[in-house]
């Protein structure tokens, strides 16, 4: 059967395994997951892998190098999904790794250092609100106090690893020594319009953007609507849409900025009543920080400027904030060419959203191949990936584990 | 005691008379509307009129003119009040009829018509969600299908009624004659911050301003907010939040139009995801209908051209559409003169909110006269009005009656 056939075969076959009959969702730990891991380790085994899973339920196979203390080369992503999934986001990468170690295999390339697929338990945080529970693991990030955490069933974390077959006392044991990997290389669906615009299968990412999130609030004067003339008033919400569109014109002018208000609630929200208080919520990211810092800066201004010209009581509340993580200049030089091996050109694109990848790169260094999705969608039933770009994008890493095994 | 101070205790008395223990809530036909009547109508006795309860339960106070068939002046307003009201909205105005009589009476002037003191039974529909039952009954446009709505204990009108004292079966006797009426006069707060800002203690209503209320959706496109460039968004929110300015905006610069943006909901309402669906409601406001309409076409026109501009689906629903109602010019300009000699200037203001005025204008001419409110606060606790302004308002109301009596 033709490889990419059959890997999305494998994606089809990993999307039937759900927690939920009528959609797709497979939190960690979960019997699905089980089933889920149980699949893909018998994949890692065809592809001739021998295969562990850690004590937090990370699934490893390993493609052994000359010696046992050959470098590794990690590849991988993650296997657990949001609720009423797509089919693609995780799963795309794990199947595409092994099917790049059976490609290796059956070539009979012998490479210098051993490859370690990483199939990783948990990335999305669904079950338990606190993502990347996998990649923490294995860094030794991952804070035994989240043991702690209760799902919305009120099972401890700690439970939920010991019922899947783990071990929640003995989480070190989950952590891998950077000084012994090459780096972590993760193929995952792109999960926004670019490549899609630019009409090209693959691209390479240079960054995983750092994020600011922020919550807005207007505080005015409620007042009828009929009775306050418009000189008068104190509005709210005429505030909170001078910045949403502030905000928009904000981003718009600075490149590679993003800046989003996705949440908005109007108090006391009744048609013939001014609305006296309005609460928004901004996310910002780029992937420099300091030019996502000085975002910031600049919006915060302007909610203190509008609240003072308008009368309003204005505050910015600072929720999060996450470093951009650079990816590997070194490693995305070989994918790149790689790359421009299989498609027409080749851009660069920075990450959006957070991935494995970021958490990896904490002990080493990392890349990232995005592959086009359809729209942009995904987190949605309606992710959709092409069966040619799925082997443009294997084609790609293939190349780029070759080539790096060719290095000098 | 002062008379100005009187009305005050009164109105604080009604103020005391509650459904709850913890606020003022008195709706139509329940056992503190009861109390209430009962009260007002020992006020009514003791200014010399005869009184009568009529069959929806509106309580009726009669000073009588010099003939049985005397053509009749009435005054007044509404005792209901909204769930966690103010004092003064309703009440104000028929304590400062009573007590106009009472002046006429004790200064021994002959008038050559009746006055009716009405204490409508209801204007705020806060008990069967449809306002001015008692001046609709009055009127003979009560519709008796609403005799079946229920209130939120599954109550029937029809019963709420029966329990009063009323009787539901002779509800048309309520109806009184519209040739045999001069006008009916109606002092209210402001209900907004008008007078407050000009420093005057009442103003002469020009009309009751006719309302729209229309509900505006836009529908974009859902997208990660950390995936999709700013260049491939649709956003649904950012739509909205140009509606909600460009309202603002064209009221500001339409002199007596006033358009609320009071509601907003946005899907899915979370931080990181592109808004997908905006709803909105807007209310208008003018005195001039035409100047009302022109917005609503204006405005649709605006939403439509956000919709293109930005790749949204846009729609601007008609929710509900009620008429200007002006007041009488000939009753006005004797309001007018009235006022001009009790307080250093006269303004006219339209009334933005409805009233039983609005509802009497069918059977006969109508005035209002206003009172200043503190911060044009009202259906609220905080509900003030100064004692100086109550005096000032019941000359001015005094006044009037002798000057219309005065008439040729």
């Amino acid at each position: 059967m033709d490889v990419a056939a059959q890997m999305m075969e494998r994606i089809e076959a990993l999307g039937r395994i759900s927690e939920e009959a009528d959609c797709l969702s497979r939190p960690f730990a979960s019997p699905a997951m089980r089933r889920a891991n149980d699949l893909v380790e018998s994949w890692m085994v065809q592809a001739g892998m021998s295969t562990k899973t850690d004590a937090l339920g990370n699934l490893i196979g390993r493609f052994h190098g000359p010696h046992a203390d050959s470098k590794i080369l990690l590849l991988g992503s993650h296997l657990d999904t949001v609720r009423n999934a797509g089919k693609f986001d995780g799963p795309l990468g794990v199947v595409m790794a092994i099917a790049c170690v059976e490609q290796i295999r059956c070539a009979k390339h012998a490479l210098p250092f051993a490859i370690e697929v990483v199939a990783f338990a948990d990335e999305e945080g669904a079950r338990y609100q606190t993502a990347y529970l996998g990649s923490r693991a294995l860094t030794g990030l991952l804070d035994e106090k989240d043991l702690a955490l209760v799902d919305a069933n009120g099972v401890t974390m700690a439970e939920a690893i010991k019922q899947f077959g783990g071990d929640p006392a003995r989480l070190k044991s989950c952590r891998i020594a950077g000084e012994n990997l090459l780096g972590y290389v993760e193929v995952h669906i792109e999960q926004g319009p670019v490549l899609e615009q630019k009409n090209l299968a693959v691209g390479v990412v240079t960054a995983i953007a750092g994020q600011t999130r922020a919550t807005i609030t207007f505080e005015g004067k409620a007042g009828h609507a009929g009775t306050t003339p418009m000189e008068l008033r104190h509005d709210a919400l005429c505030g909170a849409a001078e910045f949403i569109l502030e905000a928009e014109q904000y981003a718009r002018q600075h490149p590679g900025l993003v800046a989003t208000v996705g949440q908005i609630t109007a108090d006391p929200n009744v048609s013939n009543v001014i609305p006296q208080r309005c609460r928004l919520t901004v996310d910002l990211r780029h992937q420099e920080d300091a030019m996502r810092e000085r975002g910031c800066t600049d919006l915060d201004k302007f909610v203190m400027e509008i609240g003072r010209r308008r009368g309003l009581k204005a505050a910015w509340r600072m929720v999060q904030e996450t470093a951009s993580v650079p990816c590997s200049a070194e490693l995305s030089v070989i994918l790149r060419e790689a790359a421009r091996k299989h498609q027409p050109g080749v851009i660069d694109l920075p990450s959006g959203a957070g991935h494995d990848a970021a958490v990896m790169a904490k002990i080493t260094p990392v890349a990232m191949l995005f592959v086009r999705c359809a729209g942009g969608v995904s987190h949605h039933p309606d992710e959709a990936v092409r069966n040619d770009d799925v082997r443009v994008a294997l084609d790609v890493l293939t190349d780029f584990v070759l080539s790096l095994a060719a290095r000098p």
